[in-house]
This record gives C-alpha cells, sequence and structure tokens, in this order.
C-alpha cells in the first residue's frame, strides 16, 4: 500500500490517500472506523450493484457493532443535481444519522463531487471516507476536495470545498470499468503531465492505457495524486496556482454539458480530451508552444482512443456561448489555462483576438 | 465606531466586526468595494422594504461603476429553506453573478443564516458582508460563521461553517424593531452573561431592554460578541467549547419548531429563553447551581419581558421527542449544556435520570 499525505496549510488539516490492490478486503487496516457511531454509504446503482453488500460485509466483520446504512441514486451525472442531495438528506433525517457518523463516498467521481457535498453541508459537515471506483475519480475528483453538483445546466455551480478523512483507491475496482471509461480516465492523468511534468506525459501516452501492468497503474496512480496535492496543497481554495488544473476544463465543460441534449453523452475525461486541444491550439496559435507540441500532443490524445472531434454537427458560436457561462469567467471575460511547454501550464491568459478562439474551436468541430 | 477582530486560528483567517451608530450612511469608510465586480444583496420583504434602497444608494454614491442586484424573498422563519436557496442560486445565475463578486446578507438571523450558505456553496463560496438588522443578528447569527437552512421541520440541518469578511452593525437600524423583537434580541445576551460573565448578565437583565441608551446598547452588543468571539476563536467547528453557546437551545428549539405549527409561533430569542429555563432547571435539580440561582435567572427573564411559559398545553413527551432529532444528540442520547455557576456553563452532560429532564420540561409547561 503507498500513502500519500496531503496537507491544506490554510486549515491546519491533512488526509491520506492510501492507494494499492485488494485494499477493501483490508478496509480496517486502512482506516479507523471505531471513533463512529454510524456508517452512511452513498454510492449509484452502477458501482452500488457491483460493491455495495461486499463494502458493508468487509466493514460489518471488523466492526459488528456499527449501524451501516446506504443510499443508492441511479447512475449518471444528470443525476449530480440538488434533487438527489435532497433525497440523501431526507434519506438521513429518517435514519437519524448524526454528527459522530462517517459517510462513505463509493464510486466515479459523480458520487464523491455529490456525497462529498452532503457530507460538508448536512449538521453543517460530518467526517468522510472517498473510495473512488473510477481512475478520473482516483486521479481527479476524489483528490483535492473539491464537492458540488450541476445546477440546471451549470456544470458544478454549487458546491464547496471539503475534505474527506481518507481516500482508499483499490485498483482492483479498475477491473468492472469498461474499455471506453478506462481510457476516458486517462484524459485527466494527460492532464497532470501537461501541466506539471513532461516526462510523465511521454511515459503515460506512448502505451494505450489498457496494457499498463497492475502496478504501472498505481505509480501512475500515485504519480497523478502527487501533481494533484502539490498544487491543492499550495492554493485549496483556487486563488491562484490551482488554476493550472483546469486546463482543457473551460471548453472541456462546455462540450460536455452541449453533449448531454445529443443522443451521444460524452465522458467527463473525452470532453475534457477535446478542451485539452483546444487550449493546447490557443497556446500554438498565440506563439506559446510549437506547431510540432501541438501535433504531439493531439497525436498522443488520438492514438491513445481518445475522441479528437465533437460528434455533432454544432456552430462555433454555441461553443462560445456555453463557455462564457463557466465558473471560471470574470466580469464575462474567459480567463484561460494556457500551456508555455509540454510540462508547465500558466493561468489568467487573457485572448483579445476572438479569431484565434474561433479556430482553436474549430479544429475539434465537425 | 468600534472594531473587533475575530481569529479563525485553524483557517489562518481572520475578519473584523464594526460595530457604531449611522454606519450604513458611511459604509465606504467601512468596507472596501473596490476589488469586487458587482454587488448581490440577499434579504427580506420587511428588512427590504425598511433599507435595500438606501444600502443600493450608498453604495452607489462611492462605487457608481458597480452593478449591484439584490433579491428580496418573503419575511419570515418558515422561508429559512433549501426552496429559497434555489431560487436565489437561480437567480444568480440568470444576473451572472461572477467569482469576483460580493454578497450582502442585510437583515436578521434567517437572512444571515440563509444568505451565509448561499454565499458558502455558490461557484464553491463567495465573499461576503453581513449588515445584520436586529439584536439577535448581531450578539448571535451574524457572527460566528454558522450558515444554514431548516431541513422541513429540523432547524438549521444544511449548512456550513463559512465566516463573512466583514459583519456591519449598524445600531440605528434597531429603531425599527418591535418592542417584542427587542426583547426577544437580548435572550442571547442574557445567555452570553449566564455562560460566561456574572457581571454582564447582571448589568443586562436589571433595566428592561428598551431603557438602555444607544451608547450603552453598542457597548452590550461589543461585550456579546467579543464573549461569542471568544469562545469561537478556540473552537470554530463545535468540537469542545463552542457548545456552551448552545445553552438553552436543546429545548429552544423544540419549543421554536413546536410553536410553528400554532397561530403562536415563537421568536427564536423567546424559545431560547424557556430554554435556558429548563436547562437552568436540570442544573439546579442535580445540584449543580443553587435553587436562588435559578428563581433569579427565571426572575429576570420575566422581569425583562420574555415568556416563561410555553403557551400551548402540549404533552411533556411531544418536547421530549423533538428535542431527541436534535442535531446535538449522539447515538439519541442528548448532550445537555448546563449552567456550573451563573456566568460558567459546561457540556456534554449526560443526564440519566429522565424524571429530572420531565420536571424541567413542565417548568415551562402550562
Amino acid at each position: 500500500m503507498r500513502i500519500i499525505k496531503i496537507k491544506i496549510p490554510a486549515k491546519n488539516n491533512s488526509y491520506e490517500i492510501k492507494i494499492g490492490s485488494g485494499l477493501m478486503e483490508k478496509i480496517a487496516d486502512c482506516f479507523n472506523f471505531s471513533k463512529y457511531t454510524q456508517v452512511y454509504i452513498i454510492t449509484d446503482s452502477k458501482v452500488g450493484s457491483l460493491y455495495l453488500e461486499k463494502l458493508k460485509r468487509v466493514i460489518k466483520n471488523t466492526f459488528s457493532d456499527k449501524r451501516i446504512e446506504s443510499y443508492v441514486f441511479p447512475v449518471g451525472e444528470e443525476n449530480k443535481t440538488l434533487e438527489t442531495v435532497r433525497e440523501i438528506y431526507k434519506d438521513l433525517v429518517v435514519k437519524k444519522i448524526d454528527r459522530q457518523s462517517l459517510i462513505i463516498n463509493l464510486g466515479g467521481g459523480v458520487v464523491t463531487d455529490l456525497g462529498g457535498f452532503v457530507a460538508s453541508s448536512y449538521l453543517r459537515g460530518i467526517e468522510s471516507l472517498n473510495i473512488p471506483s473510477t481512475i478520473e475519480g482516483m486521479v481527479d475528483a476524489g483528490v483535492g476536495g473539491k464537492v458540488g453538483v450541476n445546477f440546471e445546466s451549470w456544470k458544478n455551480y454549487i458546491g464547496a470545498f471539503y475534505q474527506p478523512k481518507t481516500v482508499m483507491m483499490d485498483v482492483n475496482l479498475l477491473s468492472s470499468l469498461s474499455d471506453r471509461d478506462f481510457i476516458a480516465g486517462f484524459s485527466e492523468i494527460f492532464k497532470h503531465g501537461l501541466i506539471k511534468d513532461k516526462k510523465y506525459f511521454n511515459s503515460v501516452s506512448l502505451k494505450k492505457p489498457k496494457q499498463f501492468t497492475q502496478q504501472e497503474l498505481i505509480k501512475i496512480i500515485e504519480r497523478s495524486c502527487q501533481i494533484k496535492a502539490l498544487v491543492v496543497e499550495k492554493d485549496e481554495q483556487e486563488a491562484n496556482l490551482r488554476k493550472i488544473l483546469n486546463f482543457g476544463h473551460t471548453a472541456g465543460h462546455a462540450f460536455e454539458t452541449l453533449s448531454f441534449s445529443t443522443d451521444k453523452p460524452l465522458r467527463h475525461g473525452e470532453a475534457v480530451g477535446l478542451g485539452m486541444i483546444v487550449a493546447s491550439k490557443i497556446s500554438q496559435l498565440t506563439g506559446l508552444i510549437s506547431d510540432q507540441d501541438f501535433s504531439l500532443i493531439k497525436k498522443r490524445l488520438f492514438y491513445v482512443g481518445l475522441p479528437i472531434k465533437f460528434e455533432q454537427k454544432i456552430p462555433v458560436e454555441q461553443v462560445l456561448d456555453k463557455m462564457k457561462g463557466d465558473k471560471k469567467t470574470s466580469d464575462g471575460k474567459i480567463k484561460w489555462v494556457l500551456l508555455k511547454n509540454i510540462g508547465e501550464a500558466g493561468f489568467d491568459f487573457k485572448v483579445n483576438d476572438q479569431q484565434i478562439i474561433f479556430k482553436a474551436i474549430k479544429e475539434v468541430l465537425k
């Protein structure tokens, strides 16, 4: 088991990420349940059908005195809403979950985002343990304490900064992922390479995701968590540096949202992949990176199996409109995270030449 | 203008409380608006009709370049709900309020609780300025960063710990309070005396609230804020010491909620007054304080004009049931804040003798 410690200096606070295979069976070694009165597991229908009963059993084996309750909501980003949060509040009240209870979020990014927000706000916050079940959940959503839900068509508009007590990453859980989900998860891994570590970017994009051994995968997840932890420790609330983690997310969120109203909704990672192409193209067109670097990035994303075009034919203005409503705008202006090199990102770039943005978006449109 | 600085050591964070008369007219001296792109005022229909246009005008006078928006919700504790919060989220989105905006909460405890929760969760938190307009809002709800809303009949079940940037207390705003509201606000002031400062308790309960001069009132508010700040600085998240601020609130919340379904809903302060009698009676019956001390407390509350009986005839079991659902219970057991002396409180008392609790509740029942 590999352990990464994350400190949040602004809160005099720290928590641990534990990475390994078969951790769920050894859950009592990873986490101390003894101080809690009750355990409440939040999961979705997909992950719940695979792992919920097992998780209950392993906790019960060691802590037979704990009352274990759970809530399963229908799988899908479209359920990451205040309505689902409200249903869970109601269930928590009915089941008399008190302040000394523990919330476990078992699932992908949707579950850790939504369940984390429930944990942050129920009784003004109760402690939580995250068990991400997807690659994206391990390297991105499960680490860093950004929790929240969508509000109507606006991504993550409602939320908080709320750190879990521990994040337990069991790579065995990844075996149930479809190839598509597995590959989509690598998008955030590439992002970490692109913004912070060129060597890492090269090493994770030279093989197809499914070809890595379990031991290699554990190391990749660890490195990605380290990069994210480094950034989050310096700037939990995203006043400055943390913004680089949004690389690819400005256009990415727009594509993700636009795809929801089509019959082919994108995975978060796939949308971020498209967004990274757009942001890299802007970086090229403004002279920050070379033509070769841009081509290389696009080629690698294509090689591993990420989409490099948005499926539906839509006008560029529609994407631009959607981007302007993003959280990261200030006074209506988009502030971009761009690459200065492969392995180095900068933030708060304003791009005055509208033609550059148009051209970059068109790069991924049909 | 008197200034109290509150530090939240666990968050490396501090904010200021500014107390005086006529501060609203001098708002630019109290608060620096220049860094914000927009200002969004949350208030209720009662306070809004009195002070909203004035507040907009004084901000506009100094900062004519700011866009000032506002949301007015119907007055009343029954509107301190997730539904109101949702309506405000919608309005914030429609009006394109961004992360560099400021939220001003103008009103009593309901407004600062609810508006504070909106500020804590919209875009994962944007900065806020509190302008409490009631005594309770100044000495209690407006200070300390507890924000939240009721969930169905459960008081403050959903919320967060979120500190404003500044709290501006203008005692001129209190002139519009009814006598009933003015007196109810003194309940929290008595609480501060009872749990921390006997001399202060004596000085604030020897005159009727309305008989204090404005200068005396400013000093009283300052002392109450100091006591609250002292406690909150040591324990923002209520792991220990902060619990003493809940003196009178366990039974108080039960009476408050029970009164909502009658035609005579209690003010928060009135309900806390009844709760303080119950907690003081338990303190007497368990031998912590003398019979004389208990009589004195009850006499003083009666003297200033607070109710000392719950209006409706209800069975004691109904109160007990309601209390058991309170946030402050652990594993179904009530943990009491009790007095060891007038001016000194302790927390986490468990009272095993059910007869004592029955007797104490009956003290305020008809």
